[in-house]
């Protein structure tokens, strides 16, 4: 595109709309007009997260890089203008990969082998040095496992081969529909006894890259190992199983939980100067998977909290409640950080008027989900005309977000940031997720997005 | 973000909206779902894109590479079931840019010197292989400029330091205020008296990445040579010289204008069923600079123009009016293809109901612009229920593009696709206008949006 119909362009604008009436503009408008700008042209989420990103890296829960991250957020808000910044002990576990994840097919009849591009799944037990080798059999989904039942799957490593679908707009929704087999595949198949699970991975890309997350076992079930594929690796032993059903598979993973082991979520408040008692949240979570940066998972997401209070503190701004930035550990494999946090809450009987999280990646913002009552939703519908200027059109009911999700016990209305996400299943749970990835202007327009909104409820609650 | 939470969202949100009536799917809505859900699933732009970019690459106007792509053009669509392909003879500009562009700083103390990373300024004409010397003097816009005059401009460098401004929302407008520093910063120095011309790159992101462009000299102005530096060297100059008021620059380009060039735009069309005379048109432009593929600009334009056709057909779609993909040539540096268009159609009376262009690069898609009278304004957001499922909130009056505005003086609707804009200055013009850095379902969202205005446009007319 050139330059001179640019200009064209804005001419044009400018005519076309100079019809409209000329309104004074109002103090909200002015506020977000000043976090924008503030944010875009000062705002300091891009190089924290950088810090973050390139200073800490990886950090799973329990892990010492956790500690580390621990003392940076500590560190992080103790230079800025924050009131308070204290750490809240909770209990974390503490899972180890403990090793190089292998997996290779093994031809039945050439004894040829192919290596797949695999992780393993979160919080599983390894198959230790020696590694499993078995038969493998495809399912696409969990009606064929029934259908195959014990007879079927006993001894065998079972393949979950259920892609995600590309047809949905939102990646999130094509992601809850295809989780559960990562979720809950492997103890499905256990039960079955088979001795071992591959699941394809998250995406709704064709590429060479493991996702990992989290899987859980059903009491009494024998925990198996369990190992993410790459999608084309994926397509490949889908094919290679066409043409040998007698195909066995080595894998070799390592995995195991230690001990729980202390750590933080960590809290950052400025008072509120005429309801101290009553809070205002927000916040992500500080863990990440050990296999990356945790650039959009979640770092994105703190940097962001931070920032935005630490905006509106520059703008001179003085809140009426209490503003609290928490960084929650443990979100990928426990929650652990986010129910002690709404435990003591409970305990204290701290009041919390809102809770914000952030955790779909630093992408452009399009909205917000309200998880409370109609009349919430209403209220911040209402605020519609301040938010439409700044691409935020998508204001709707829908969930608030894992880390805040037990505040919803005391009845705090939940509110999810809303990014765009097209490309957040490029990189969750990857090698991946790390800063290159991360564009500045989309995540300060996200904090400009977070900050204008605690500002509105601040002003006007809900 | 972990996944039991994904599906307690979409739980959460099927609940939460299964109090809205249950409306019968209108064929409308059941179309631009087969629409989405074919580009999502069996698009075929974004491997259309890795051709183009990875097999042709560059293809300045006039150039071996741009003769390249019309006949890729040309037997892409033959491969698709159009009713007519043919390329429109069109004469174009050669610009070269001839050899390697080169500026380094002296300083007059220390007589050290550092280099700067530059590119020329298309169109522009060359110092020759033995360069050019002068001191250097920086004006931050205009104002300065002409405050300094003849006298402390003549025989200078003059360094246009006007900086694209971060806090603008839309990056497109903050384009629109700094690119007269390049358009016609040269000019006006020329005009008094300097021998060159530095301008500091369009974009708000600080990095070592120089953004060519067109500049353009007035009647009678000597065309001075002219360069654009990276921000990064733009900043570090402007230090230099607060040092050094006396500080030298070296810079070489050699670039030349040659004698015109015959090259064509490519054109496939599927007539309609019963208007084949009335003509909606979809395009992008097939030139791009001469340093990089011209991924965003504008190869995503041009295949999701073809792409938006071949669904249609696809799907079965008989359309009413007789629908064109165009591929334009030449908007880079002279708009001759647009023009050459229009022209023809004028003299052959062809009728143009409507015409869209892509030329914002492949971003996930946010709405379109209207350039046209209010009642055709009115009559698109009244589809605007249509659109807002997919994310299409903004359908704004505005402009339509510089390939199709010459249709303007047929009273032609016109409408420009309007993806987000954040990274798009990223790349412009820039060697990292790469098919790595487009997004394979943020370019088919826009295959979509595109075709389902034109579906829209066909079936219900402006």
């Amino acid at each position: 595109m050139k330059l001179s119909l640019f200009k064209k362009l804005l001419l044009g604008s400018f005519f076309l709309y100079a019809a409209q009436p000329l309104m004074a503009q109002t103090k909200d408008e002015a506020m977000l007009k000043d976090i924008y700008k503030y944010s875009l042209t000062k705002g300091e989420s891009y190089e924290m997260l950088r810090d973050l990103t390139k200073n800490i890296g990886a950090r799973l829960s329990g892990s010492p890089q956790a500690a580390a991250a621990v003392e940076w957020g500590r560190q992080l808000m103790e230079t800025y203008n924050f009131d308070t910044v204290w750490l809240q002990p909770v209990m974390v576990p503490r899972w180890v990969r403990g090793g190089e994840d292998i997996a290779r097919v093994l031809n039945s009849s050439t004894h040829g082998t192919q290596e797949l591009t695999v992780t393993a799944l979160g919080n599983t037990t390894g198959t230790g040095p020696d590694g499993l080798k078995a038969e493998v059999i495809e399912v696409k989904h969990f009606e064929e496992l029934e259908a195959l039942g014990e007879k079927g799957v006993k001894g065998k490593i079972v393949f979950f081969n259920y892609p995600m679908k590309s047809e949905y707009l939102q990646t999130f929704q094509a992601y809850g529909d295809a989780a559960k087999y990562r979720t809950s595949g492997p103890s499905e198949a256990a039960q079955l006894g088979a001795v071992g699970a591959v699941v394809r991975s998250l995406t709704t890309s064709l590429d060479d890259v493991p996702h990992t997350g989290t899987t859980r076992f059903g009491l009494n079930v024998p925990q198996i190992p369990a190992i993410a594929v790459s999608t084309q690796d994926a397509e490949m032993l889908s094919e290679m199983l066409q043409k040998d059903k007698n195909l066995k598979m080595y894998m070799e993973t390592h995995g195991k939980m230690l001990d729980d082991v202390l750590s933080y979520n960590v809290i950052g408040e400025i008072r509120g100067s005429e309801k101290p008692d009553e809070y205002i949240v927000v916040g992500g979570h500080l863990d990440s998977w050990d296999l990356a940066e945790g650039a959009h998972d979640d770092g994105t997401g703190i940097v962001q909290s931070v920032d935005a209070l630490r905006i509106l503190d520059a703008l001179g701004y003085q809140p009426r409640h209490t503003l609290r930035a928490v960084m929650f550990m443990n979100e990928e494999n426990g929650l652990a950080g986010g129910r002690e946090y709404a435990e003591q809450a409970e305990e204290k009987g701290e009041k919390h008027v809102a809770a914000l999280e952030s955790d779909s990646g630093g992408f452009t913002p399009i909205g917000f989900s309200v998880d409370s009552g109609e009349g919430t939703l209403a209220k911040v519908q209402s605020w519609k005309p301040l938010f439409e200027p700044y691409q935020l059109h998508e204001i709707k009911a829908g969930y608030g977000g894992a880390d805040i999700s037990p505040l919803k016990n005391q009845g705090t209305p939940l509110f999810a940031f809303r990014p765009d996400s097209q490309r957040y299943f490029d990189y969750h749970h990857t090698p991946n997720d790390v800063f290159e990835n991360v564009n500045k202007r989309e995540l300060e327009l996200g904090t400009a997005a977070m900050a204008s909104l605690l500002y509105l409820i601040d002003q006007h609650g809900l």
